[in-house]
């Protein structure tokens, strides 16, 4: 059993990871924000008391913190007494933030996958670039490291594990699907880090395809999706962080990752990539400035968060998967919905902040009770699925499944078999 | 009579400009080169070597020198001997070069209008912002300084004047246009300058209308021109320098500037404008460094000379000029047609560098024979046109001519009436 959080990040996601640990606090303990700029994390304090998002009583207090500074991390965990880490800052920081938690026996959570800033797109699997670097230092100072537990990555390798478990006897494969239909009436604008949002198309794209890594250009494959609410999306075949673990630890053969772009989107993305702008390697201006384009471009672009008062439509991100069941062909789409407008009215951000800031939190709420506090570095895929889904159904992000028996809420608990299928390397998870 | 020049500038036109000198410097003398770069300078200089542009013995030197620094101009000047001064640098060192011309007695020519780096699109007309100020200091030293002497502004001024001379009684509109036809072969790229090139787009379009200025957006007005060689092209009311003496110096009600421009261009130009990249004012990082958008981009655009070598295609640019002659309306385009390649292989530069290039030499000669040396501040329409449109014809720019009787080559002082209309204020030059 585990106490008092700290949320490192003072962003969109990490706005809804304090709003969502508030409202669970009676759990969870004091809340803690640091991040570079102080100002940011007052803010999200601020809009905490605003809403009256904390339920019980318990500190809650915004720190200023270098995250690159191990040492400086380490003292604030102490000083705070804080034994859950939500990592939500740059993706840069990762590595750093782990080292601290390793080294304090604090769990460690983030979202996104460690970025070295000279560097896009690694070779795969991405993870044992950096992280799966540190899985022995884990298990030997018992510390719990849940990876990339966002929406995706995080919610949708639970629900490629989940499906296999509970509808398949064999996979044969995923199609992770992420549409978002909403609208923030912008020019242009990223839903989160512009220089992050970037950086995942600038390069090649990694697929998983007949159990091999298999490389493509960014918009080269495009698919027409039939989707609930959202109806006929259009997604791109895109690199993303859940593949390089999901193809480890499921045995699954094809795994994919489709990412929903309107033509406005890869026009403005086509222009600034072919000129060079969304270059993480710096140029020099005639005055003999050295100047890194994407940073530019993300200091021009909107800041995400303050896309939230008027956005409006819908998300779906979900798992379609196929395989055979008793030797039958079978599809199921395990997914969410979340609207843009409700995500704003409960804690102030847009749903892509939302879906990616309230499954940390479940995930440290099991840490705190136990259930999926594993004292070892693991991925989502790798922990029992069916409390991570039920705590989410209850928090504000309802899982929803579609096979040949319609379209419903999915209830982990009543739709698994009693004994569930055990993937390759999964960790055995305390029951609930 | 002149002697001697200092060429002041080390891009595209300044490359032009040096080896058209290079080619007449029995009447031109010493040539000099000098920027801020030396190494650009040095490379003029061995390109006119390689080329064997020189003709007649004399001095060919490469400089450096920082010409907002007036007291080092007017020594490099003096110690150059130099009696000409081209100013093909960059816009923003107009007024500093124009200082040292008058306190040094040195003739001055420039391509582009003086433009402050604060400012984009200052009220019209433009002229009286910046040059016109010191028109009392020129007369005052009796120094000679042509504004806008490249192609457009500065041939096109001449054309205007020439047809109002030699073919109406009464002039209603003067239609310049710019058509390149060429292609690079780039994603993108711009022909001159991107800094310049952008800061005469990003604001609003001045035009002459009905003998009053009119403000538009850009690419609010498109028009479609039936133009020699390159045939049917498509073109978008700008803003333009020549505008803001036309309007002052000829009578004439409307005049009006339009600018050839592709969708690719457009749309390229509308992503960058739209996201702030294209501003003059410095944004900060995340990271708290300042940069000017618009120098960024100037820095990950190809450098314009680098596009020459597989340049094909041909520029028209010209004047299509409406009004009356005995009682009868009538219609004259007065254009040339520029081809890149050709130019690559005389000079090793594409058309847009050449036909600024070229014209700002012939001046420069006008002034050492004497015919142009007017010792006062003028823009190029108050001159005679005929001496200028004569000796371009014979330096690679020829002029021609398309009415009612047909097509053909404009020579000057075939197609003139003898006794040359006088439109206001137009300067006295002695005769050839």
């Amino acid at each position: 059993m585990k106490r008092n959080v700290l949320i490192i990040g003072a962003g969109g996601v990490a706005h809804v990871a304090a709003h969502k640990c508030a409202q669970n606090n009676i759990s969870l303990g004091d809340i803690h924000v640091a991040s570079r700029t102080l100002g940011k994390c007052k803010a999200i304090v601020d809009s905490i008391r605003e809403k009256g998002s904390q339920r019980g009583s318990g500190l809650l207090k915004a720190h200023q913190l270098d995250a690159l500074d191990v040492e400086a991390t380490k003292a604030l965990i102490r000083s705070t007494g804080s034994q859950i880490v939500i990592n939500v800052g740059s993706p840069f920081l990762n590595m750093s933030v782990m080292t601290a938690c390793i080294e304090t026996g604090a769990a460690y959570l983030d979202t996104a996958i460690h970025e070295d800033p000279d560097q896009v797109c690694e070779p795969p699997p991405w993870y044992a670039n950096h992280e799966w670097k540190r899985r022995d230092a884990c298990r030997a100072a018992g510390a719990t490291a849940i990876l990339g537990v966002g929406f995706d990555p995080g919610v949708v390798n639970a629900y490629g594990r989940f499906a296999m478990d509970a509808y398949f006897d064999e996979v044969e494969s995923i199609d992770i699907i992420d549409i978002n239909a909403g609208s923030h009436g912008r020019y242009f604008a990223t839903n989160f880090d512009p220089e992050i949002n970037f950086r995942e198309f600038t390069s090649n794209v990694w697929s998983w395809e007949g159990g091999q890594w298999k490389s493509s250009r960014m918009f080269e494959h495009r698919k027409d999706w039939d989707l609930p609410v959202v109806g006929r999306s259009t997604a791109y075949l895109t690199g993303h962080d859940e593949l390089h673990s999901m193809s480890k630890n499921l045995g699954v053969p094809n795994i994919r990752f489709w990412m929903g772009f309107g033509d406005h989107y890869i026009n403005v993305f086509t222009v600034l990539n072919s000129l060079g702008l969304l270059s993480e390697k710096p140029v020099r201006t005639a005055e003999g400035l050295e100047v890194v384009p994407l940073k530019l471009v993300k200091a021009v672009l909107p800041d995400p968060a303050s896309l939230a008062p008027t956005y409006i439509g819908k998300t779906c991100i979900g798992d379609l998967v196929k395989g055979t069941k008793n030797c039958r062909p079978r599809e199921v789409l395990v997914y969410n919905v979340c609207d843009h407008k409700d995500c704003y009215e409960e804690v102030g951000s847009q749903a892509i902040s939302y879906t990616a800031g309230v499954p940390v939190v479940a995930a440290a709420m099991l840490i705190a009770n136990g259930v999926w506090d594993v004292r070892q570095m693991v991925n989502v895929e790798e922990l029992d699925p069916k409390p991570f889904i039920s705590l989410m159904n209850r928090m504000g992000l309802v899982t929803r499944v579609r096979d040949e028996q319609g379209d419903r809420v999915l209830d982990p608990y009543k739709e698994s078999p009693a004994t569930a299928r055990s993937p390759k390397q999964v960790v055995d998870a305390p029951a609930v």
